[in-house]
């Protein structure tokens, strides 16, 4: 992994150092964040984490999550007001981090999406690596810096939440020997698997056994449903429904699995995810929405039969168009 | 990874094999077994695989699977009866493969599973390892055989099946490894993935459904049910119950999953899942069970209630009597 002279350069050079990603911040924006954190101030850089949204409860296992702030420090915080450099995580554009403008000398930006953007002053985004926290590993070798277990534990949270858990495509060879020597400096996998994948709240666990239940087949698309009411009756929130589509995807036969969840008396968001051989991303389109080809999603209005109506006739529509 | 040479030596000169893996056999038995064969063809020997039970259907992607028989192939089978040598794979002992005799000359067991028996003219035992998977994929390196991509496939199969996904604490960074070299050669974690963990049954799903729907929680155990009763609602069988008790056990605060089928009018299975701090072998084995420490099982016979009385009990004095 090749990276950029002028990126381990302005960061060799920087003394204080403020860290941001993305809104909604997951596993790897979170654990990139706190593991290159860790590694600079073991450099005896001084270094600020920002981020517009809270961390989510699921990742506060993650050694250092309570550093992050929405704020920034003012002239008595960490870092001044202005730090040596600004270095964006996971996000490649102002606009994903929910901030308006971010102070920096210098603005680093290190990410795997694909973004045509061109903020920053050194841009390094490789969206063939399974994650940022796969390349901020090799970042930090690079710079010689020190990976203790902690570290680690961040990097390896990263990578793990990126690639599903190790089955996504995302999981190339090389984020398996990051994983393996992660490994090796002291992660043990049960343990995040626990903290990520085996921390289901009872309340969490009663919505999906209702929302399974609930489950409806039109053809090879699969429709799983949360309601106010079904919130309301396990004492749930909108954040117990994670992988609720992934859930319904997982079923054989479902090509396309749609996750409608209500969000206003007569107001849904709407998620879908292929398998693969159906593009939802086209569809997202037309419902106010986006994403990519396996996972996209948007809004719609209507009475919630109506909803399932109108985006299962999408769907199947643009299999027949994709047939003809 | 030290392969006996006893083992290469004897594997290079015998030109039939016949490899024999445990009942109920699992992705790494399957896996191992059929790369192993794929490989040893590669080098021109006859080889036949033989397994008590049939090839379970989520396990029928594999290359090569039609290939495992129930019986041992008579004089005009590609294997003679007495074949040159006789690989046991993923168990250590006659007893575990069901059948009474084996035919071999020589007589080799490959496997990772803890055992004391000494069945074999040359054993390779490693408990270290994460499964028979890799060790094959070891010894097939050593052998100088070609891996193509479907050998890759079922070897990545046995890994990933027997590490959970690289959940395990069996996710060993040789394991990883493994992984990374497997992948590089033309398999796709996701097909895999897919296969895998992503085929559930509609009436497998509605079963988890009802099941989750009835999770009952004593303290920090959690006890999941499945009934004759609900085999019929919802047009499942036993084979349909895999993983529940984990399901129960990723539940927050819980220690000790549950899981109780039934078997007859008044008979159960019982399967328990611990989240470490709990050992179950040792209430397992006085309900006629068995097991290790986090995974273990047996049998209790009585009223449904009855029996999740007795055995939330005894995990109730098992936890009183470890902090005494």
């Amino acid at each position: 992994m090749k990276i950029p002279d002028a990126l381990t350069g302005a960061i060799r050079q920087a003394e204080s150092v403020l860290i941001v990603t993305h809104v909604s911040p997951d596993g790897d924006a979170l654990g990139s964040s706190l593991a290159l954190a860790r590694a600079l101030r073991a450099m005896g850089k001084s270094v600020s984490l920002l981020n517009k949204d809270p961390v989510p409860r699921i990742y506060r296992f993650l050694p250092g999550w309570e550093d992050v702030s929405a704020q920034l420090p003012d002239a008595a915080g960490a870092v001044l007001a202005e730090p040596d450099a600004l270095i964006l995580l996971d996000c490649g554009e102002l606009e994903r981090t929910g901030f308006k403008t971010l102070p920096g000398r210098v603005k680093l930006v290190v990410d795997h999406h694909l973004t045509e953007r061109s903020y920053g002053d050194v841009r390094w985004v490789l969206p063939a690596i399974s994650s940022t926290g796969e390349m901020v590993y090799n970042l930090i070798r690079e710079l010689g810096a020190e990976i203790d277990t902690e570290t680690a534990l961040c990097l390896y949270t990263a990578i793990f939440t990126d690639t599903g858990g190790f089955r996504y495509s995302s999981s190339t060879p090389s984020s398996f020997r990051a994983a393996a020597d992660l490994v090796e400096l002291g992660v043990k996998p049960w343990s995040i698997t626990e903290n990520v994948y085996e921390s289901i709240s009872p309340a969490r666990m009663k919505l999906m056994g209702m929302a399974i239940n609930g489950i409806r087949f039109h053809g090879d698309v699969a429709v799983i449903v949360v309601t106010h009411d079904m919130y309301r009756e396990t004492g749930t929130t909108d954040e117990d429904t994670e992988n609720f589509a992934n859930l319904a995807r997982s079923i054989q036969g479902v090509e396309v699995a749609v996750f409608i969840r209500q969000t206003g008396p007569e107001s849904f968001k709407v998620s879908m995810r292929s398998k693969g051989r159906v593009n939802v991303a086209a569809i997202a389109e037309t419902i106010r929405g986006g994403g990519h080809h396996n996972a996209a999603g948007g809004k719609m209005d209507g009475t919630l039969a109506g909803v399932e109506e109108r985006i299962v006739a999408a769907l199947t529509d643009a299999r027949r168009d994709s047939q003809s």
